[in-house]
């Protein structure tokens, strides 16, 4: 089915047809949080237009919780509802525009987990943090590198972002400084959510992705470099990064995503067993925007990362470690081979060295209090359309 | 107040006397989880005591979030309860003998951050990974270096402990391999319990830690020592720490803690102005003690640690992150300066090469399966008496 086979009439490039059907958590002035879906312009009011107690809660978990086949009944009864004309004097009083609605955090976060898998990412900071050894980690190619990051402090999109303060120290001086951070940066990148848990104790296969993750959101996880920097050996990022991580306010259903899976790229060598994925994997031609204030600085192709969130679950979970609904894992920035590729300022800037000169005649090398950066994406749907992830934006306030 | 001030009657040395009043979440056969406090060999059913509805959820967080002048109050009412024979008719039909109650998770965990504070546990690991250069990174006497870890697999004392299995790789191989891990370890910690949340961009001073802190409870950070140091660089740990992180039930509030207060180790250098303790440290006499299968290993003093739980609050929230009622934050390793102080297995055996002989003529270097580890502790209380934090433990069972 296409956009335009809907009684909704809606333009081909609208990003929100009836193949994509994202869901996320919208109030207007006169009502609470509840759950939505995005079509067109509008958002469907799925707490009224079903009657259901589970999409008035103000978080997608409960229903994220119900699993695979209860998802696929509520898509196939949505896309009924849009696409024979029968239904439209039902539905269509439940449509409220988008420019009327108050997005919100579209899930309840349990544990965010940050991933690093683009091999282009890792060997450009690799090349530049370590420049006397190889560009990755003897590690990189075995398995996918992950941490834990700050549920806590996962916003939705729009959340201003306060610039951080904390320690810093330049190799040239003796002790560290205390301030504000001067090497404020954007990660673009693709986060995967947990509709269904599992047990402590027990792995879960890569191939049982799709019975575990509901769907994807857009990530941006803002780090700060400089506190970074001189925090993270050995124990890893910490206050670098734990300020803010926003995310888009729309989460696409990984039933959306079939025309978009694409073979990864090869991997050499091949990884352990539990990570091999040649049966059914889960690359996804996701393809990323990032502008600031306005104008594109950089087109990440999430098709190049080397290791697929189906991969990422696989290894989160093989230590027994159990899944819960609402934990969220983030690609890792994502950056392809070209310089117009790349998924954060310190890579565009190559660590500040090369400046980037915007339209406007002023330079960046990392963001200015000010700066709003905006990353969106698309991905194949069916019959030559896109499919819209939304935006995930964020306008940088002064430090506090 | 000293224990034997009280109509309970109590032994000098019950550990849970009036002075203490830990929270825990307990059950009985006939009714499901609610708050506890204990009391002597008893919990006191703090859900039918009070009538209030805040004591029946299950868990501690909404009784946490209500803040200090709440706590007081409480704490006020329970220490009259149990001083004065007046209340005995009220009070003892609601005592419970803890032999026939199960414990629970205490809280809901928000975010868990694990710090590094010891130094003698840092300079240990140092001296054993990094045998070239300096035991201390050169951050470490700066700033408490800290991480986050996975709050979904924090569970109550007593869960079994799953052997983890994943990839490690041995300096000799030329790539990983997959396995049970053969390096499974302790880490004996103590906690921090978050009641009262702060707002995102607003950092925390260290002043405000017992406006913000509500409690303290032992940790036992499993780790799997061969995971961990294939995978740990650049980006810390990770499923050498996620597979389970067990917490005693028993949460002590900061408010028995007062004759437990002492200096922390002088500070050399002085640490940047947001760290600096000298008006009001909150150093902590408590005294740790190690059992494997029953035999007394190690005995490490919380005292020692370099950097104090105040700092740490002061610290995590510095760059602006929030806080949320439930967030748990642990120590580190404590090890003290002396070989039997030491907190964990790759301390004791020091990385394998000396393995310790048990009293039954065995040896460990790590965890065999089938082994059980107690930790206790102990603190100062008012008049001479001891506080008890009750226990964390944990049996490890074969990998699946």
């Amino acid at each position: 089915m296409t956009a335009s086979t809907s009684w909704l009439g809606l333009p081909p490039d609208t990003g929100f047809g009836p193949a994509n059907l994202p869901y996320g958590i919208f109030s207007t002035s006169g009502s609470g949080p509840r759950t939505g879906v995005g079509i067109g312009d509008h958002v469907l009011d799925l707490a009224a237009a079903t009657g259901d107690p589970l999409h008035a809660t103000g978080t997608l978990n409960a229903f994220m919780a119900t699993g695979p086949a209860a998802w696929a009944a509520l898509r196939t009864r949505l896309t009924e509802w849009f696409s024979d004309p029968v239904h439209r004097r039902t539905v269509e009083p439940n449509l409220v525009p988008r420019d009327q609605v108050t997005m919100h955090l579209p899930i309840e976060v349990a544990d965010y987990v940050d991933f690093y898998s683009s091999q282009h990412h890792a060997e450009n900071l690799g090349r530049m943090f370590r420049p006397d050894s190889a560009a990755l980690t003897p590690n990189w190619k075995h398995l996918p590198i992950g941490y834990h990051g700050r549920a806590g402090t996962v916003a939705v999109s729009g959340t201003p972002v306060v610039r951080p303060c904390g320690q810093r120290k330049d190799p040239t001086e003796d002790a560290p400084t205390f301030g504000p951070s001067q090497r404020l940066d954007i990660e673009a990148e693709v986060g995967f959510v947990v509709g269904v848990g599992s047990d402590l104790g027990a792995a879960v296969p890569l191939r049982r992705f799709p019975d575990h993750v509901f769907g994807v959101c857009l990530v941006n996880d803002w780090s700060s470099r400089d506190l970074q920097a001189w925090e993270y050996v050995p124990l890893g990022p910490f206050l670098g990064k734990s300020f803010l991580t926003s995310i888009a306010p729309w989460v696409v259903p990984l039933a959306a995503l079939g025309a978009a899976r694409v073979a990864p790229p090869p991997r050499d060598p091949q990884p352990l067993r539990y990570l091999r994925d040649d049966d059914d994997p889960w690359g996804l031609d996701i393809a990323l925007e990032v502008r600031l204030n306005g104008e594109l600085l950089s087109s990440p192709p999430f098709r190049e990362m080397y290791w697929t969130p189906a991969q990422q679950l696989a290894h989160l979970t093989v230590n027994g470690a159990s899944l819960r609904t609402g934990d969220l894992y983030a690609s890792g920035t994502v950056s392809g081979p070209g310089t117009h590729e790349r998924g954060s300022f310190i890579e565009l800037s190559w660590g500040g060295a090369e400046p980037i000169t915007l339209a406007d005649g002023t330079t960046r090398t990392f963001l200015d209090d000010g700066d709003v950066v905006v990353i969106t994406a698309t991905a194949p749907g069916p019959d030559g359309s896109r499919l819209s992830f939304g935006e995930v934006t964020g306008r940088v306030e002064p430090a506090r």
